[in-house]
Parts: C-alpha cells; structure tokens; sequence
C-alpha cells in the first residue's frame, strides 16, 4: 500500500483562524492527541514569529516531545539581500531544537515582484540559499512553495524553477500550496501531475486552502497525480475558509482510495479527536462534517432507515465504526437504543431490554436533550438520569439554602458563599470565599459535605466548560461540562439553565453525587 | 455564455436535516428568496408523502406562485405491480397543480433487487410508465436516477439502461445522484461524461451529497464533464453530511469557470441570502463557509494582511464584493501595525503613523492578549482601550459599589442586583432581578443609568460568549464577549477574569461606554 506523510498543521496554520487562540497546555494536548493519531509530522508554530511558539519549542526540547510524530517548526526564506547566518527567522529554526523545518518561499513571479519587492533571481537565491542553509545545520527541510497554482498559471517555468532551486538546495520534498485557496481540482490535478514528473522522484506534497470550497477533493486529486504529502488541520481549521481538513481527507486516502495513512487502528479514534480538538478551540464541531460529525451517519428519512435496516449499503457510504462514528436513526423508536442499552448494561445490568423503564429513559433523554443537555460527554449526569428514572438514585445530601454574593472590589475573593447541607439528619452550615461566585459555591459545598464524607477530598475538577446555548444575550440558555477525577477514573457531568450558577450548580453536584454512588460502600461516619 | 439550470431542493432534500423543520410561512419565504436569486427550479416537496408539503402546494396554486422560478413537487416512480393511473402518489403529482415534477427512480441493481425486491425489467417499466404518464399529463418531468454512480459501478448497462428507459418515456432530463455521497471526484467527472455521451444531447445533471466532503468539488467536476444542470441547496443542508452547497457551486460555475447561472446581478445578494436561510432554519450560518461567511474574506496573519493591503490579488482568490461579502482584517497579536493603523485612523484620525502612541498601544494591545483578551471581534474594547491610552477615553459613569446575590429556589428570578452609580456628581441607587447574576447586573445597571442616558432604551444585547481559557477547574479564567446593536450599528466587547461576573462587568461596561461614546453629542439632561 502506497504511504501518505501526513503533515498537520492545526497549531500554526489552523491557529490563523479567526477566533482561534491556543494556550501553552492546549497545544501540548493537541499534540499528544495528532501524535496518538499517528500524524507524520506536526507543524507546532513559528519559533521566530510568535513568543508563545517559542516557549512551546522550549518545553518540547525540555523534555514533552511526542512520542512518534516529528515537530517541524514553520519560517521563511532568508530577507531580500541578508545573508543566511545574519537572520533570525532562520537562526531561530536552527535554535528551537527542532529536527526538520518548513520554510515557505514565494513561486509567484507577481507575489516575488510585487509583495516581496525583489527580483526574480534574488528570490530563487533566498530559496535555495535558506533551504542549503538550513540543512547543512542538519535539518530536515520541507519547502512550501506558496501560491504554486496561481505562480504557475502566471509563469509556469518560473514556478517549476523555484521548486527546481529547493530540490537543488537539499529540500526533503516540494509542497504546492493553494494559498489563495481558489483553485479548482482539475487545474490542481493537472499541475500536480506534471510536477511530480519534473521533480524525478523528489516528493510532492499538497498543501490546499477551502476558498472555493475545494480543498478536501484538491488534495484528494493532487494525491492521485502523484503528491505523497498531504497538509491540512483537523476540522478544516485555518484563516479565512479553512485548510484541507485532515478529518475529511485521511478517511478519503485511507477507505476510498487505498492509501497508508495514520497509524493502522487510529481511525477508529478520529471522530472522538475531531471532538476534542474542537473542544480545546471551543469551537463547536459543525455536526455534518463528512465521518465524523454527530449527524454524518443520522438517518430522518423514513426510506432511507428502511433501506439501510434492510442493508447498511443501501443508504451508508461507509461503515460508520471504521471512523469510530456511529450510525443514528432519528425518527424511529429504535433510535440510539441499542448505545442506551449497553450504557444501561453497565448500570442496571438486571433491566430486561424491554422493560417499560427503557421506553421512559428514551422518552426522558429526548425531552432532556431538546432543553440543551448533551449526554455524550457527559456520562456522570446520565447514569444519575438512568438511575432515577429506575428509582434507584441514591440521595447522599439536601442542601437546605445557600446564598452567593459578588461585589467589587475585584480583589481575588470577590465572591462569598453560604450553604447548609443536610445528611442523614444532621445539618452542617459553612461559608467560603472564592474568585468568582462558582469557585465559592464549590468551596462551600465541598466543606460541608467533607465533614461526612471526607473521601470527597480526593475527587477534584479538572475541566469547566461553558457555552451559550442560544442568542438571547444575558438570558441565554447555557450550558456546563464539568470534568472531574478521583486521580483514578475520570468522568462528566452536565447542567442548563438560563443561570450560570444553576447550570453549574446542577453539574458540581451530579459530580459529587456520581462520585459518591461508585463509592457506595463507603458510608457517612 | 453556457447556461446551466439550477434546481435548488432546500426545501425538500434540505428539510431531511437533522433539526430542521420548516413551517409554512418559512417556505413560502425561502421560496421568495430563491426566486429573487434567479433559481430556475425550486423543488418544495412531495404532496403524496408530507400533508405540509401538500398544504405548500394549495398555497402556491392559490395564489403565492414565484415571479420567475419554476416549482417542481418531487415524487417516486409508481409502486411494483401498479397501474399509474392508481398510484397515489403520481396522482398527488398530477392533482398538486405544479407544471414540473421529479420523480426518483432506481439505477442501481442492487437497490431494485433488495430494497424495491422488484425484477429489473419491472424497475425499467416503473421508471418509463411512470415518466410517460406524467408527461401525459403535461408535466415536465426531471428523473433522478438513485445512487447512479454506485450502481454504473456496479453493472453500468444497467445504470445506463434505466437513463435510456427516461428518456424515451419522455424526461426532459435525467440526474445523476450520488445518494450515498462517497462517490469521487475522478469517478463522478468520468462517468458523468460517458453518461452525457451516451445521452446523445438530452440534459444530463448532477445531485451530490457531501458524505465524503466532494459534494461542491463533485458537481463543478460533472458541470466540466458535460452536465447542465445542478442540484444542491443553500448552505448544504441536507440528511446525513448534507447536499451540494449552492452559496459554493453557483460562484464557482460563475467566477470560476465562467459560466451563465442565476440572474446577471443577483449574486450580490448570495451572502444575504444565505445569512437570511440559516436564519430560517434557525442554524447558525458556518462563518468559515466558501465565499459567504463571514471570516471568508478575513485576514489574520501579519503578513497576509501586509500583502492583501499591497495588492487585492495577493491573498484573495476573488472580491468579495462580487458574492456580497467584504475584507475583514481582524486585530490579533499575529497581525501587524498594518491592521492597527487601518483602525486607529476611524478612532484618532489626527494620529501620525509613527506617533510614540501607536507603539505603546501595540505593547498593551500584547499585554491584554497574554492575559486572554482578544479584539478581533471586539472593535467596542479596543477603541476603548486606544482612546484611554490616547488619554481621550470620556467617562460618562462612575460604579460606587454593587452586591449580586444568588440563591435557590430556581425560579426564574433566582438573582438580585444591588447597584450605586454615579453621574456628573448626581447618585442614583437601585436594584433588579434576573434569571442570573448577569441579568440582574444588566439590568440594575441599565435601570441606574437610564435615569441620565435615556438613549440607552435603545441598546440591546444580541450575542454573548463564554469560554473558559484554562483548565483550574472553577478558578479558570474566563473570557466573556458581547454583541450589542442599537438596531443600526452592531459592536463588539470583551472582558477577561477569573470571575466569570467580573469578566462579564467588563464586557457589558465597554458595551454601554462604546455606545454612549459614539453618541456624545447626546449629553446627559
């Protein structure tokens, strides 16, 4: 099977994005996350650019590098007129403690003449100069020769030539990039077809913009006129409409084409990474992504759920578990049952499978999920739901009242809590203080309830969420995930209310309660 | 100039989207707007199957018909071993009082044999009475032969042999649809040319959905390889992954392949016009979206928006203008004193260039995006901010002192806001109560600063965001961002804290501050 390199460039084009900006510990995770995945390389950002890339290099030099993917930092040729060793896009790459580079250059004529304001030979001496530089350092050099479409549509032998001078200079492989993003498949085809065959073997990698809504079936149809590399983000991300998005192109390569891509059993784990990569942009996933959207293998029409009940092929392109998707009929009983009776197996492993109970749970998850709450992340909240319904919900405390009050100063403790808890007959009134008026309220909470269950002093948040729901300024709806862990087992809860506080009141205290319900044999002292 | 017909199919292929529903009225909008676009077809449902879809076509015979579009009702070949003229559902065709009809038939072997579990010569005879009889009738009729490409590559005499059975029935064309999706770009291109060969000059069009992410890429491909009439709907809604998107295929056949589709102007109002159906659906339009979102013509790195200010061309693959769409040039710690000078001049117009305030706004702007500010849409903040470095920031309120208290029951008005301001050395005290926190404090604030601003009545809140920016559990930082519109102007705010009621403070003082600033010649009475 013919092997694709795959180049994910979430972190440095996908962060171009409007409204996109990642934290230090964010694109740790997302690298860990590509790297599972089983992505060739991971461009991580620009050492020379940006502070915060670098101090991501640091860290990763420092001891958090991936375990199988390789970093490759991301600069630009050498400035007009300036030697190699004296600039320091260049000397950063060399000093980020990277092992390979991307440098991108101008193939152009009009961008090397009009925005870079050089000649056309200088700008094929910044190429070949930098790429020869870069590798005599020991890196391995990837050349993105931007805006190569429209370069060659302009003046195709000076495009050839600057990938000519990157091949010449030592470049790894030659990466077309559709920078402007407009380009349509059959010119890419085209194009990449005949530079596969001037390159004599070199590799060719395709890098495609979504402006014109082509980029997935660009790189699709560079792959077939000879690219081997493919560049995209997870989820489409990028500046303007998006890069190619990986989620879209590697099923594509891999279970439509016949390609090696990723590693052999990671795409059953991509519909859950586009998930939480779109979390960690709390971006939220567009449901009809091609393979891994909630809604991609969602059947309404009354045909349609007929004919795939008779065959899966009928109304399916693809089996829905080969992506880690699944298949969802929407407008039938049968909906998500057969997932409600396995997650009820784990709970209530006696329920007969039509058991009245059952009927009532999907009728209760329905009306639950029209006011916003979401189950799939959320695992904690629905057990809970499942056990009440079962009149089986174990009560481990009453809160009788409490108070949050905010005010200025902001001064770190702005916020003050009240709260009386009962358990067992026994009342316990505390007070705490806090950032914000969630931070108190969880303060009190806990200090009430540790005084009867202290095990309680293990568990600890470890993410909070928040998204509004809907459009209605101050009032909106929103909703709360809460994640929370015991150092051992990990799990999700989830509140909605037009308040913040009632919404994240509702998830602390499904925490608590879940916590306390896989504990049961640890009783009140 | 080559025409191609455009069939949009929003409201019946569209409708089969997970969470969409149309009412009557919306229809009968949705259809106003496609026939202000030059649509040329307009299917809008089957009257056999749906009684809303038939109460649509009461509506449009009696009265409501478009100006210019053609509406189609779309229907299925007659039932196995039926006569036509005793088939409901043609008969609906017949009775709805439509001019044009699409049915749907089967081409591939496999769906005729497992799912109809009919012969393939009764298949061919349902596709070609069925044709017959509604041409009879006097209908054009279109036929839609079912998952083409998967059946022409499973037995193409076949798929082919169903094509010919329409066309001597009579069809005045026949669609090549690629119900399942999966289907390739190179398979679709060749196929579609074999089929528009074999056709022998009747209209060959093409019907994508998008489960592979090539639906747009499908359909430009088909246009190429001899098709003449597309299929799709706005902003690809659709089952599963959704159709063909139109706001993508129609400019790519117009600007880039220079072809004749809808009317010679309308494509100004495309942008609209997809803003104004995901409206309709009540589904936030995709701002990355090819074309018409809003980010689609957004730039954010430096050296993109550097370029784009040299010369249009360089990071723009078409002008924007020519969709209905603008350049947007987002302020970010990516983008440089380029973007910042474009704005600063609508705020300081009198500021040079090179002022030492420019400099140290840059710094600022660095600072507050290091602590999770961002002002990309956020103009309200960051003309703020520049005017407070300008030392031009007018103060038109001072807070003395606030308390918010929360407190179950939830009940709708759970919080209540305790408010001091004063104005021009005037004091007004008050309270409200809200849904949140955040009500209330809008709401006791709005109501305080009434009493001095009574312009204020007419500003109201239309989006708010939260996102939490680390992981600390309930002490993460939170950033909050507000829309707000005084029915004309819309502005942006945003506030950072680890108080998300702080955060919240901020965001909706830097919305009444921006408001009140832009009006000063209104003073205080």
């Amino acid at each position: 099977m013919q092997k694709i390199t795959v180049l994910d460039t979430t972190l440095r084009d996908g962060a171009q994005a409007e409204g996109i900006s990642f934290s230090l510990e964010d694109k740790l995770s997302i690298i860990s996350a590509l790297d599972a995945l089983g992505v060739d390389l991971i461009e991580a950002g620009n050492p020379a650019a940006n502070p915060k890339d670098a101090a991501l290099f640091a860290r990763l030099r420092d001891g958090a590098p991936p375990k199988r993917a390789r970093i490759v930092a991301f600069g630009a040729t050498r400035r007009a007129g300036m030697a190699c060793a004296d600039d320091p896009g260049l000397q950063a790459l060399c000093d980020c403690g990277v092992r390979a580079a991307s440098i991108f250059g101008k193939s152009w004529d009009f961008h090397a003449a009009q925005v870079l304001r050089v000649s056309l030979d200088e700008n094929l001496a910044m190429i070949g100069e930098s790429i020869a530089f870069l590798a005599s350092r020991g890196l391995t050099v990837y050349f993105d020769a931007e805006h190569f479409f429209d370069g060659y549509a302009a003046n195709p032998r000076y495009a050839l030539a600057t990938l000519q001078a990157a091949k010449a200079a030592g470049a790894a492989a030659v990466i077309l990039c559709d920078t402007n993003g407009g380009s349509l498949p059959t010119a890419v085809a085209q194009i990449t077809a005949q530079v596969a065959a001037e390159m004599g073997g070199l590799p060719v990698g395709i890098h495609a913009h979504n402006d014109g809504g082509m980029a997935a079936a660009n790189t699709l149809l560079a792959v077939e006129a000879g690219a081997t590399h493919v560049q995209g983000t997870i989820n489409g991300l990028g500046e303007r409409c998006g890069n190619a998005n990986l989620c879209t192109v590697l099923p594509g390569l891999r279970f439509k084409m016949g390609l090696d891509c990723l590693m052999q059993d990671a795409f059953s784990a991509l519909s859950d990474t586009a998930r939480y990569i779109s979390e960690m942009c709390n971006v939220a996933l567009d449901e009809r992504s091609p393979y891994v959207g909630y809604s991609a293998f969602a059947h309404k029409g009354g045909m349609h759920i007929d004919g795939v009940l008779k065959n899966r092929a009928s109304f399916e392109h693809m089996d829905p578990a080969l992506v880690g998707n699944q298949r969802r009929l929407l407008l039938s009983e049968m909906s998500g049952r057969a997932t409600l009776l396995t997650r009820l197996a784990a709970i209530a492993p006696d329920l007969a499978p039509d058991a009245p109970q059952v009927a009532e749970l999907i009728a209760a998850l329905k009306q639950k999920e029209a006011q916003g709450y979401r189950y799939e992340d959320a695992e904690g909240s629905f057990s809970l739901l499942a056990l009440e319904l079962l009149g089986r919900r174990p009560r481990f405390f009453e809160v009788g009242d409490f108070h949050v009050i905010t005010q200025q100063p902001w001064n770190g403790q702005s916020a003050q809590a009240y709260i009386k808890v009962t358990v067992e007959g026994r009342q316990e009134i505390t007070a705490a203080e806090g950032d914000g008026p969630v931070a108190a309220l969880d303060g009190a909470l806990r200090k009430a309830l540790c005084v009867f269950y202290p095990q309680l002093a293990r568990m600890r948040l470890v993410d909070f969420k928040v998204r509004v729901l809907d459009s209605l300024g101050t009032c909106s709806t929103t909703r709360v995930q809460m994640t929370s862990t015991d150092g051992q087992r990990v799990w999700g809860t989830v509140g909605v209310s037009p308040n913040i506080i009632e919404a994240s009141w509702r998830a602390l205290t499904d925490a608590i309660d879940f916590f306390l319900a896989c504990r049961e044999e640890e009783q009140p002292h």
